[in-house]
């Protein structure tokens, strides 16, 4: 005999049984009723990129195969996606005839390698949305739009949630005035005292400071300063200064800006964001260069939008702490935050926080063809929103089956699934017992899948011409002497006999009664 | 600046748009729909499996990792799933208090490393649907009921398609019998001879005949019968014989039966199975050892219920043909066979054939538990069956957006956000035109996308409270002088103005003479 296989899942990995299953295909449905009555159509792109196509633009992650699932076929590096974006971006590169704007949806499981915890999978599911082809601000409004829409759709209430929208050419042109708060060459300097402290190894004392690496260094200003939720503001603080030690001892060397670069930014990031307008009105007051200039235009042109249309400051918000880790941002981002109290690990209460988020990433083509292409998109993380649109849903029930025809004298089976049939007809969801145990059992069956009616037929019965209706969940209710039924309900029998002819109306009027 | 990326798919993986994503959405809805009226229960399992839980039962494949998609995670063996089956038999291993029997579906993709072809993609979806636990013939037949079920509820008239059903243990009893014609020594022999012409590199002469090895070739008798469609009787008979040559030249080692061997085989294979009745009749007269005597034991049972049913011979039938190549059936098997005509390679008219098909494999969850467990079910090939039912949509429209609101005075985007945001709120699917090109260019836009009506409004209209509608549909066909509509249809205009208050109410006039 062979050797037993282990039954078990990978790390990170996990099965999805069918009461989540139907929980997010109601929720996914929903979401894409609302994308699709703006007119977005959906996309399918393969699981499977040659890994030049995904390029290196997962959050925080210098090595281009690090964090992917990478495998050589024919020769070549493939690797499973890790989001849904590269492949957008691929086939706008791939079929230029496509009528442009191109609004399109997404929906599937994305890969990565990383350490899985709790709740933290390498196999997820994202749901994206993108605009390609305009670089009107009107896009990216319209997305937070669908994005405000999509999250009423589910039931989420105003006030429950919010979508804050910031931009990116606004802390360019702040990190811009910031960084002239120091001459040139001690602006080199710290550049080659941040790509040191980065790279222990780096043997030559000489750093040659390249514009790419200048673009570098504003890109970890910018994560740094998206770890505000995290860290607070002293720990931003921290870290672009010399760096930052976490609560475990763990050192992570810091951006090495001085005290008068920092202070512009901290000031932003305390800028009032109670409404649209003062945020606007803070931004004008603030010195920005003529990136963070255009970037305050853009983010007034998404405003006149989203008030024209009857989106307020409690649906689309300004926040200027908004930021976004990916490197290929080039303008407006949002963030799709609940607002909802959930508790945290240690049974705290706090806020639902980001479920998605996304923005716009006008360059991302040219990796492709040498050209930009205007682009604005978001995804949502679909078993965190999962995870909150429970709380949503008040009655899920167990199982969709309605009716259990169990089986006592297995040789009229075929009486049994007539049974069976006449009830599918009427479209009551049926399931003919097709196992071998006696009859307590069937019914245990039932209560285990939570089935609230079971038809049962016996010798007897078939001879008067009856059949017996259990309506299992009241005698459950009743065994246990818990029910919030109505007194009219608690009068009818758990339990009852009807006339064979009688089968299907009856087991609707039990229906009926829940 | 970087090296550019090649825009390209890997070989074998494509990318799915609008239209042919939402008829496969349509379809599969469809399929559902009948699957959960039984008490199917969706279920979801990772992309990624250890190979070892995966195994290796692919078609004609003896290496464990051959044909499939393997790379190392944590110095662990992973690959992407080649089918849904090995998922669900670790499930089973794995969560011993499911409710039983388990009846589950999953619709998904599979990936398998084989060379691509037209058609033919290293990612494609299949739709599997199974019940596990019980052993009950009559589990075999409900799956076959489904799988008629579905096919009508796609719109396959009984005559277009039927679900033919055969027994491995009849095979089985068949090939036991017919190998009985021939001494211990020479039966030996021929095990022997077929396992060196297979194996040109065993050097050892003396081949050991253990009970595997005869196993293994009772199953290459069972997968040369199951060539019978694509090489007919002739080629069956020579690979039962010495080998079989093909048009390209190609050689292929036979299975080494005399004459004597293989006459109660081509007897089985030409059997009459016009009706179930007649197959049963005939099988009845073959001489079986007793593992064929139980199958055919097993098909008088389906027949019972499916008659009681009222699943008869044009849905349901027996034919003795079918093999199904998998190594791990155990009892009935069944094949999902289209009847309608297509066109070949060569635009020969022929039958569409196979597009699914299962069986019973009791030992499939005993490579993790070491004991039995009853299970059968079916997979459906999903983009074979699309294939098929694209002939069956008669309309399938383009896109689903029934509207563009085009702009022709961007200052005054957020007036026609509110005309898009009125015609959605109507249920009317609106698209608001948000690239930067002239009038002409977004009719044309809207033209290429398929969508039927514009909503025109210029300055002039603004002022006049009025707005224009353009059925882009109608002016098409009355352009090119071609239209099917009524008499009325032709009498109306391709383009009118009304009222700004009235654009909701014009636009459903419209439609509603599509």
């Amino acid at each position: 005999m062979a050797k037993r296989a282990k039954a078990r899942l990978p790390r990170g990995f996990r099965d999805i049984f069918s009461e989540d299953y139907k929980l997010r295909r109601e929720m996914l449905d929903k979401i894409q009723a609302v994308y699709e009555s703006y007119g977005f159509e959906p996309l399918e792109t393969p699981a499977v990129e040659f890994v030049e196509t995904l390029g290196k633009f997962l959050p925080e992650s210098d090595q281009p195969d690090a964090g992917i699932f990478a495998f050589q076929v024919d020769e070549m590096w493939h690797a499973l996606r890790y989001d849904l974006t590269a492949s957008l971006s691929r086939i706008m590169a791939m079929n230029k005839d496509i009528p442009k704007p191109y609004r399109r949806y997404q929906v599937g499981p994305v890969w990565r390698l990383e350490k899985p915890g709790p709740g933290r999978y390498r196999e997820f599911t994202q749901f994206d949305i993108d605009t390609v082809g305009s670089g009107l601000m009107a896009c990216d409004a319209e997305i937070c739009m669908v994005l405000s829409d999509s999250l009423e759709a589910l039931g989420f209430n105003r006030g429950e949630y919010v979508i804050k929208v910031n931009n990116r050419k606004i802390l360019d042109g702040l990190i811009d005035i910031a960084m002239a708060n120091g001459d040139d060459q001690s602006r080199q300097n710290q550049i080659a005292e941040w790509f040191k402290a980065r790279h222990n190894n780096v043997k030559d004392n000489k750093i040659e400071i390249t514009p790419e690496l200048e673009h570098e260094h504003k890109l970890d200003i910018m994560r740094s300063i998206d770890k505000l939720d995290r860290i607070g503001i002293e720990g931003v603080i921290q870290i672009l200064q010399k760096g930052r030690r976490d609560d475990t001892g763990d050192f992570k060397s810091g951006c090495f800006l001085t005290e008068n670069q920092i202070a512009p930014i901290v000031d932003f990031l305390k800028l009032d964001c109670s409404s649209r307008a003062k945020y606007l009105d803070g931004v004008g007051k603030i010195e920005l260069s003529e990136i963070g200039q255009e970037g305050l235009k853009e983010l007034r042109e998404i405003d006149e939008f989203l008030t024209g249309a009857g989106y307020d400051d409690t649906r689309i918000a300004f926040d200027a702490q908004i930021v976004r880790g990916l490197s290929y941002y080039t303008g407006p981002v949002y963030e799709v935050v609940l607002t909802i109290e959930t508790t945290d690990d240690k049974g705290k209460p706090t806020q639902f926080g980001s479920v998605g988020g996304g923005g716009r990433y006008d360059t991302l083509v040219m990796r492709f063809t040498g050209q930009k292409m205007a682009a604005t998109g978001a995804s949502i993380g679909v078993d965190r929103l999962l995870h909150a649109y429970k709380s949503k849903v008040t009655d899920s029930p167990k199982t969709a089956t309605q009716v259990l025809v169990t089986v006592m004298d297995r040789p009229r089976l075929a009486d049994y699934q007539q049974m069976a049939a006449e009830l599918r007809a009427a479209s009551i969801v049926t399931e003919l017992y097709l196992g071998k145990k006696p009859i307590g059992k069937q019914t245990k069956y039932a209560n285990d899948r939570g089935i609230p009616i079971a038809v049962i037929v016996g010798e007897d019965e078939f001879n008067a011409g009856e059949v017996t209706l259990k309506d299992l969940k009241l005698g459950a209710e009743l065994a246990s002497g818990i029910t919030d039924r109505d007194e009219w309900s608690k009068g009818q029998p758990a339990q009852m006999q009807v006339k064979r002819t009688e089968l299907v109306e009856a087991v609707k009027g039990i229906l009926a009664r829940a």
